[in-house]
């Protein structure tokens, strides 16, 4: 039977590839698959058989210092990530923390004398300050503006939008945040961290950035995707855990939230680098004590604790907690849903009209902002200081422009407090700490709360998606623990308990919106009980949370989600679509032409098919001498735009080609490794004259060989599910087999090493890779029989 | 071209195929794979094509509801699970604290006037104790020895061992665990409870115990494989999150220890059972406040509560913590080994004896725990009560039979304690409650420490391994505090400052001999942080964690691995072996021969294959009319050894059938589910006469129609992570295909579902798609033309 006898030609032909940096496949461990040479030859050539293993030795041998080696960078360099984005968070820090208080201190001062010239300055300082945000963000680095979040998860499915993980984008996020959060807006500097660790990770992982001549040739060190992917992992991690001070709750975090591949070993990266980050914060805070930084201190990072909290709760109160939650689901949903229109809104209306437009935007958003956190609080009554209280340790009223409960503003004498101003003519990380401060019952009016709750909502919901830097981290934590609290004032006074305390339930309230609205779980709990260091509430948190989860995903999907699917980022979910059940692989394809390569190709018509169509991916399909057609292989778009740039492997032959010098020295492999967000070479950078486009190019060295095939008639199900777990590009859709060679079970996966090979991480072996294969390569250019030249032809004098 | 003819034939081929419970596939959405039936011939039959999108909508509006119902169930299920696995937590922790309380108690008041007859006691009621144990294990229970976390492991990796999840090991392990651990035993209940609630979970997943009369049919409700193994992770983590009180260090001990394929969907669920869990569990403690349950509620669950501990730490301090964390490795690894060694002696010499042998050695085991917990600290000098601490509310002596430090044994005065009796003459709850505790400097003498330590080691080495239920959790915790607390004294006696509690440096040890010996990294450190409920611990222990997993990691693996090693129970690593980079998919078949079936298949035929071999999947291979072969499926045995014991599918035609009548009133699919932790049919277990033998099957309706396919010359690392990352039991290795359908690239994946199935979890639908099934079935019995019929002779004339 012929396809038989194609086949078992097969099995006697010769196979070389080099494995080329696989940049724009995520396929895992696709790099350094060196195949050995032995087919049916073997049995007549055994003395090869023998230098052929002892030869493998000695690769194993070699291949492993250098996993050791790269397993050594990797870890160092998850060192400086936590390092890198530990300074990072303190600066930022350092810097909100001395703007605002300059800031309120200013303020304070002026308002002793003119509450009007106060508020002029005001104004004005929050102006400046978000204007240089805006400046920087519209004018330098537009990719820095939003959370980043949304951009990030992207990267990590597979999604590289360009300009995400730039330096100039990290300079303006760092930047345009300080801006942003220190003039007063209603958003956070906890995405804007996550974002600005990623950065710091990419740009180590791509060893800097050759833009701004940054780069250093020893950092170059990781080819791969995937190992890039894994140092934004451990980026988004350390940028959490420097955010919250949470380093679990980081980890956490880029497991649930960020991540679409986990491997345990990058647990254990991801874990350090949030070590690395606690230790860096702790340091740095530790050596601010004593107001070395400024205002910073004091404030500063958010911890809020409310470890004197409550103690014990009662089974009544389970169900004010479930009112929070349901609440927390709500809002948390209408606020996904009214960000999301605004921002449909924006891409489509306003921001198209330039960045000017942008910066009076948010402009007008920082001065709306500023009217209301100072006139508000003008506006209402100021209440008696309670008396109780003094010898709980709170002050009140707070010696003006310090950080603290009681604010005496606008009242008439001194022993008074304005409420509203405590919460809103504040810092964030202030408010929320007197928001969540136990022992101070009846501190705030439920009127001044529900004025606050309302018109916060509103800024944050309008404030969302303006061109600076924005996290909803803190605005989430400020609405909720506002109708937490309220929740909290009317239990104490339903239930009448003494032990019951409102800054719990705006604890939970604040966790409640937080679920409802980015539908995190356990990461979020975590991190709600690391910032306020309070184990007893978890449970708690953790009901709250279940529900407002629920409750939100009954409406809409998490704001990163939505955000994500807004900005185009199309993220392949962890599961497969219902309709997919009822589709087979081929009819996904549709009715797409597939458009193959031969194995040696003229150029003319390799940029002919590249100008014709947009796939990034060709099957690469050659003849037997018995005119048998096989698949051999898949060419990437990219990897043909390298070739056709260097023009080194252009040949005059239509046959394939002897490799006369070994391929390293042709090729540098780096080249074909894609920048990250950048949009790579295109077509139309490629200029060839009339004589390059009469050359022929082999395709043989650069394909990969084996990339994973479906038949045509499976579940799409199965197909997604293969495609997404392990991270795939391009599948081939390929006719039913007809016969089955071997079956492969378990057994015949549990090989064991006899060498301890357990320390050694597989994953991380791009360059090692190459070098065993450029080895290869040139072992082969040796050995007397042309290798690459039987790629396909079966050679029957060896078999036979 | 011949072959491309035969494919083309495969399209217009009409398939029509039943999807059973793939109990013994591991495949993901294998189940529910309903194949539309038009191929080509939809062009010529536009009606067809209309009713079939009709039905299809019809199908998927009924699917949904049912979906929801499933999704509802599987909720429902998960807070069963935690509520059961809370009882027997609170049950297991009321029984020992009552025995163990009352063996205090009993020897406390006899030795006030003899120490030898108290002795004689003490030994006894151990004894008594632990026989019961060891009784009940050996006699009625055998798979309940040990921790049961390995077998859960392999479990949930998809090996499933004899026994493991039955009814009368969840009896013997609740009553095992009580009886070991009250009767003084070095081991601890908390390996034990995370396999009781993995016994609870898999028990309510498959309805009940058969053999007990205590199943119910309504609960049978989850017949794949892969909705189990969910119940059981969620079943692990109750089972942490009862043992420790620690609900996010459960839902991560069960993502990072034991699952294998994790979903963000069952992160979700898995919380939720550890939150029902600590609600469970805190309940029962407050009803049981005020002595209702005796001696419970004064010690009970662990909650080594040292929030009152060290709140800063200096840098100098970083050295003998990582010094710490050396020790925990090396005797972590060393833990490892002996117990390996030992376990290897006990399997291979020992325990081959019968059950006399292993109740003998327990009971041996027994009397010298007692020997050396009683005798030891008889020989100890007693110390005189520190003055000063009078006023930290700490009693100096505790009052007999009373938990808490200075415990007075053996001494002189009444002003006096016994340094070594506090730690060794006590429950390991309250010994490792006093080692943790802070503001008792200078309690214990390195002497003390030191004796404890060699001795405990010892104990928890040699008792390792025997006939009772052991967890090595807090056997652990008690070495790793008694050295760590030694460093603690050193580093009080060398740096000579006030703030550093020895207490402090005991939790670091404990944390650092579990990471040594079980290699956890995240979970442990949340387990740790939830225990001593002391967050600001957290870097240390991250830091501590580090160290000891890689210092331990050095010389062989974790705990669990080691043992399920030794077990025999296959565990698939996560990543692939360093030999598999250089071999192939076809290598890793070696010569093992391919046992394929036709279609339909003679019954002598069947039953001699399967007698002649143990293969657990065999291809189905058939002939188009024009004599090409096609792979047309994968039929698994135990799916083939039902039907031959069930007998209805006998035909006499050599052809495929027309199903005369629908398969669903044939078969009770749940027939073709396997019961967990049973070894299910045999091939011995089938008589058949020989009227029989000459009959036909047809395998058509019973085949998995698309099992996944590499090609023969893919690198066995890429087919590895197919294998392992899917889930997969059965790969085929086919031949390099002979040209491509077409490519499967993101944006074909990318369907927007228009119907809102956001909430609609796909996992869930054994039952739902079989329904599906059985109408897709019904409705082609009805249709004119025998679809199954076609199967592979392609049909030229609807195409034509």
């Amino acid at each position: 039977m012929l396809s038989n006898h194609l086949q078992n030609g097969m099995e006697t032909a010769k196979l070389v590839w080099s494995r080329l940096p696989n940049s724009e496949d995520g396929e895992m461990d696709d790099v350094g698959v060196s195949k050995k040479n032995d087919g049916t030859s073997v049995e007549s050539l055994d003395y090869e058989v023998i230098e052929n293993y002892a030869y493998r030795e000695e690769q194993a041998q070699r291949g492993k210092l250098l996993f050791g080696y790269y397993v050594g960078v990797k870890w160092f360099f998850a060192l400086l990530i936590g390092i890198g984005t530990g300074l990072a968070a303190v600066f930022i820090n350092i810097s909100v923390e001395n703007f605002a208080g300059w800031k309120f201190e200013l303020t304070f001062s002026i308002i002793q004398k003119s509450y009007f010239a106060g508020f002029i300055v005001y104004v004005l300082i929050n102006l400046v300050l978000v204007l240089s945000s805006v400046y920087i963000v519209t004018q330098f680095a537009p990719a820095a503006a939003g959370s980043g979040i949304p951009e990030i998860k992207g990267y990590l499915n597979g999604v590289d939008t360009p300009g995400i993980l730039l330096f100039r984008t990290l300079i303006g996020k760092i930047l345009g945040s300080i801006g942003s959060v220190g003039g007063g807006l209603a958003l956070g500097k906890e995405g804007p961290l996550v974002h600005t660790g990623a950065c710091i990770a990419s740009l180590l992982g791509q060893g800097g950035s050759t833009k701004y001549h940054l780069s250093s040739r020893w950092l170059q060190v990781f080819k791969s995707d995937r190992d890039r992917r894994d140092l934004v992992t451990c980026g988004c991690a350390a940028g959490v855990a420097a955010a919250f001070r949470a380093p679990v709750g980081g980890v956490l975090f880029a497991l649930e939230e960020v991540t679409s591949w986990w491997r345990s070993q990058l647990m254990w990266r991801v874990f350090f680098t949030s070590a690395i980050v606690a230790v860096v914060v702790r340091t740095a805070m530790g050596w601010c004590k004593s107001r070395k930084c400024g205002h910073f201190g004091s404030g500063g990072f958010i911890i809020w604790d409310i470890s004197d909290g409550q103690e014990d709760y009662s089974f009544e109160e389970l169900l004010p907690m479930a009112v929070i939650g349901v609440i927390g689901g709500l809002l948390g949903a209408l606020f996904n849903q009214l960000t999301l229109y605004i921002t449909y809104w924006r891409r489509n209306y306003l921001h198209k009209r330039g960045n000017r437009v942008k910066i009076i935007e948010v402009c007008i958003v920082s001065m709306i902002t500023s009217f209301i956190s100072f006139g508000l609080p003008l506006l209402r009554k100021c209440s008696p200081c309670p008396e109780s209280e003094l010898n709980s340790g709170i002050e009140c009223p707070q010696a003006p422009g310090m950080y603290g409960n009681y604010v005496n503003f606008y009242c008439s004498t001194d022993k008074e407090y304005n409420d509203l101003a405590t919460i809103f003519f504040n810092t964030q990380d202030d408010a929320i700490r007197n928001l969540f401060s136990a022992k101070t019952v009846h501190e705030y009016s439920a009127q001044s709360l529900l004025t606050f709750l309302v018109m916060f909502y509103t800024l944050a919901v309008v404030t969302f998606g303006t061109a600076v830097p924005a996290g909803q981290f803190v605005p989430g934590i400020m609405i909720g623990s506002t109708y937490g609290r309220l929740v909290g004032m009317f239990v104490v006074k339903f239930y009448n308990k003494r032990n019951i305390e409102e800054g719990t339930y705006a604890l939970l309230g604040a966790a409640s919106f937080l679920g409802g609205s980015m539908r995190m779980t356990v990461s979020l709990c975590v991190i709600m009980v690391e910032i306020t260091n309070n184990l007893k509430l978890l449970p708690l948190i953790m009901l709250v949370l279940l529900i407002s989860k629920a409750v939100g995903d009954a409406f809409n999907e998490g704001l990163y989600e939505e955000q994500a699917r807004l900005r185009g980022i199309p993220l392949l979910e962890s599961r497969p679509k219902y309709q997919m059940r009822t589709m087979t692989a081929k009819e996904a394809c549709g009715n797409q032409k597939v458009v193959a390569f031969p194995r040696v190709v003229k150029v003319a018509d390799v940029v002919s098919i590249l100008r014709s169509n947009e796939h990034n991916g060709f099957p690469v399909i050659d003849h037997t001498r018995t005119g048998e057609t096989l698949v051999i292989g898949l060419m990437l778009r990219s990897h043909l735009l390298v070739l056709l740039q260097s023009k080194v492997d252009f040949q005059h032959s239509p046959l394939p080609s002897e490799p006369m010098r070994p391929l390293n020295s042709r090729h540098n492999f780096s080249e074909f490794v894609k920048p990250v967000s950048s949009k790579g070479i295109s077509i139309n950078d490629i200029h060839l004259s009339s004589d390059d486009l009469e050359m022929y190019i082999d395709l043989g060295p650069f394909l990969n060989p084996s990339p994973y095939v479906v038949p045509e008639d499976m579940s799409l199900t199965k197909v997604y599910n293969l495609f997404r777990q392990l991270g795939l590009r391009h599948i081939f859709v390929v006719p039913r087999a007809s016969r089955v060679i071997g079956l492969i079970t378990r057994k015949d996966l549990l090989i064991e090493d006899n060498e301890d090979s357990a320390t050694v991480e597989l994953q991380s072996t791009s360059v090692s890779a190459q070098q065993r294969n450029r080895r290869v390569l040139r072992r082969n250019a040796d050995a007397e029989r042309p290798l690459l030249n039987g790629l396909v032809a079966h050679d029957d004098h060896s078999s036979g």
